[in-house]
């Protein structure tokens, strides 16, 4: 009976112990949390270095502006003591708006001579500046209206006035339903003889400021200007062509795209005390679109990645592993930044843990997609009581983000997924600027990331 | 063999047949859930009543805005459709601000004349308009320093300077922790034979716009005036009086408490078609502060409450149990409509199932606390996935709202919690007007709060 007891004790005593230590642990990790949030809450210095980034302006791929925000970055960076901190040369598309961009009414009864409220996508060829492209306009709602319609849309500009699908409990839905007609609706209908393009803005917000975004030429068909035009003078032209048929709208363009313009990753980094060859890498897209200052798409992400970091440094938390923090070029009309790193990641000795975007807007946080590893996604969804406390909602399995998928060895990507709701009021237009950031909504992002980064460097994945 | 069987195969098939049941209620409920969400989304039925709301100005309970705003609303529901409408009288507190409020300093070397952003707390006291008050001002920043510098008090207006704790995830706490500066503060300041009280607003935002809200006087102490300053103000003066301790300030106020007002509950309701003794409450408080339209705090709440009414008559869902819409009046200086209606809701033969309420802004659901029952709290709960549809993160036990908290005879009650970063930044000041308010998250507020409704008028509780 003894020799049965006292194994058997101690086993009790040991699985005691060891529930204990987890118990600690816990406990442990949730003031480690909770300081994360005090401090990120309280001390809003990521919140005032996103201010000066954006004082600077908007940082288009190849733009003079973006090189100054790298250096503004680099500079930062090494201002806040961090490990090493350097730039990965990155080649980017240089395309330009220039200073001519108007759609003007110029054959109509009643609204002769009615500046239309555009802008051109990115990527969009230009028209002459003097003559412009003058032509009918033919309204269009989705691709098989296109196609039925095709003989109807020769030397016409097609309009494609589709109207943003308010229907889903979040937004992006909405975007992934609107988003082809931007990105491949010239070409659609330049395949039918098209002279132009316009498109309703996908915004959410009932206004009348343009919402641009990158648009491609398929090889061999024509390449015809195009362009987006705020949802007011969308409802507006489509009422007019519903009164004038022939309406005539006249497009003068100033845009180009240059020679590959060279261009920079920026990339800081807290070195791990007991593992520094393993990587979590912690990142947004540091270029933006050229109207507003691209704030909350994506320097917040930028921002609060790099606050990750700062945070680790100002609660004095040294990590076991490395933390890195990459704002990555281009996303917006190449992903030519993603592209690299992930080229660098392949290539490297590191061991890429995890890599962390924040590419969805600086708004409350609500949950993290984990992408692939379901081993990893059981392990973060286990530390769901202490995300909590930076006010995480859930872990759910999915997709992660445009930038990080090019790190193909990384055991798992991770989204970091914030409110929906006011993010398409904003995304790519100028309504984008830094007074529209709340301090809170944005600094409890960085600390749900810095959360997730101290137990992911803590427990490993 | 055979006789064990059957029954037990009999069991079986019953057992399947329950589950596919409620697997089949489970995609039913989904799909109302979806139509629910859907409807409230892209008809924004409540976004465009609320506009009209808030277009009529501040509904301070007593006030002929207020009367002008219940008169709107009956007529409102009404129109809806709603299978009855009453105005519920109530005689409520009649406060007035008054044309005159000013805060000027008069005496100093450096700051004179220079006029401070400031407005009179609700309750407060008026000043001779001639002369005023004038006097010193002492800072203090917890009732501990006061209650240590009791001495130092006298003749002297007493300025509580303490800051927006931002240390929490969410804002409720940080709220509560200053309140009672609010409340009280101008009574223990006068204990000690204080002149005047001013409270550095509670808010989040980093501008210069006064927070208001109510006070209240301990009887046997001499009543002294108190106002609300801008966090912007309250920094200069604390930076003021540490340059000149002797500084002297002159408060001149118009306000002052009238006789009683008569005012109303605005009710509505849908009648249960197989259950209508059994009544299902939602509401918000339709009184608001006078500063702003109130449109957060606490238009929103009742529109969203009227809102769910329409979604049942817009999708034609006939509820089995009484549906009523409660518009509460004076919750923010008396509670008297919500006191009232508890005593019709104790006195009516009546089953109050449960009530309802929304009263902390329109922003981006997250979950429901529920008071008291935990049988309903576990029926709640058991719907997660059904509400989650509508943006609903998590059912909680907790408080629930002021106004319902007097129907002590509801089975349940019930609170609807949004996001509340962004609440102080407009509550009870004059940010809080419509165009604050985002469509999308208001209209997703009362899609959760229908979805709800709609679970307990099927499942009851």
């Amino acid at each position: 009976m003894k020799k049965i007891f006292i194994p058997f004790f101690a086993f009790f005593i040991f699985t005691l112990f060891l529930s204990a230590q987890e118990a600690n642990k816990e406990k442990y990790y949730s003031f480690i949390a909770d300081s994360i949030v005090k401090s990120a809450l309280t001390e809003q210095n990521g919140y005032r270095l996103l201010g000066e980034l954006c004082k600077i302006g908007p940082r288009l791929s190849g733009s003079a502006n973006s090189l100054k925000a790298i250096d503004w970055a680099k500079e930062k960076m090494k201002n806040l003591g961090f490990d090493s901190v350097w730039l990965q040369p990155v080649m980017v598309p240089h395309w330009e708006r220039g200073n001519v961009e108007s759609a003007v009414i110029i054959s109509s009864n009643k609204y002769k001579k009615k500046k239309l409220s555009i802008a051109s996508l990115g990527g969009s060829v230009g028209t002459d500046l003097i003559k412009g492209i003058t032509a009918e306009v033919i309204e269009i709602h989705s691709w098989k209206e296109l196609s039925e319609k095709k003989n109807e849309v020769k030397d016409k500009i097609v309009f494609f006035n589709i109207p943003f699908d308010n229907s889903f409990p979040t937004t992006f839905p909405a975007y992934g339903k609107n988003v082809g007609y931007r990105v491949q609706g010239a070409s659609e209908a330049a395949k039918h003889g098209a002279k132009g393009m316009i498109l309703r803005s996908i915004s959410s917000r009932n206004d009348n400021v343009p919402h641009v975004g990158v648009m491609h030429y398929t090889d061999s068909i024509p390449q015809i200007p195009a362009i987006a035009i705020g949802i007011k003078d969308a409802d507006f032209l489509s009422e007019a062509l519903n009164r004038e048929l022939k309406l005539k709208l006249q497009l003068k363009l100033s845009c180009k795209t240059l020679p590959d313009a060279q261009s920079y990753n920026v990339i800081g980094e807290l070195k791990g005390t007991e593992f520094p060859n393993e990587v979590i890498v912690i990142g947004g897209h540091f270029d933006s679109w050229d109207k507003g200052d691209g704030a909350h798409d994506d320097a917040a992400g930028c921002i609060q990645s790099l606050e990750v970091l700062d945070l680790f440094k100002r609660l004095h938390i040294k990590p076991k592993r490395t933390i890195r923090c990459v704002f990555f070029i281009n996303e917006e009309n190449g992903s030519r930044g993603g592209i690299a790193y992930g080229e660098y990641a392949a290539a490297s000795n590191e061991k890429h843990l995890t890599a962390i975007e924040s590419d969805r807007g600086a708004f409350t946080p609500v949950g993290f997609m984990v992408d692939k590893d379901s081993l990893s996604f059981a392990k973060i969804s286990s530390w769901g009581k202490i995300l909590e406390r930076a006010g995480i909602h859930w872990v759910k399995q999915g997709g992660s983000g445009v930038d990080v998928s090019y790190i193909k060895n990384a055991k798992c990507l991770i989204g970091y997924v914030p409110d929906s709701q006011r993010y398409f009021d904003y995304h790519h237009s100028a309504n984008d600027v830094f007074s529209e950031i709340n301090p809170r909504e944005f600094e409890l992002g960085s600390a749900a990331m810095a959360v997730l980064v101290y137990l992911i460097d803590r427990e490993g994945l």
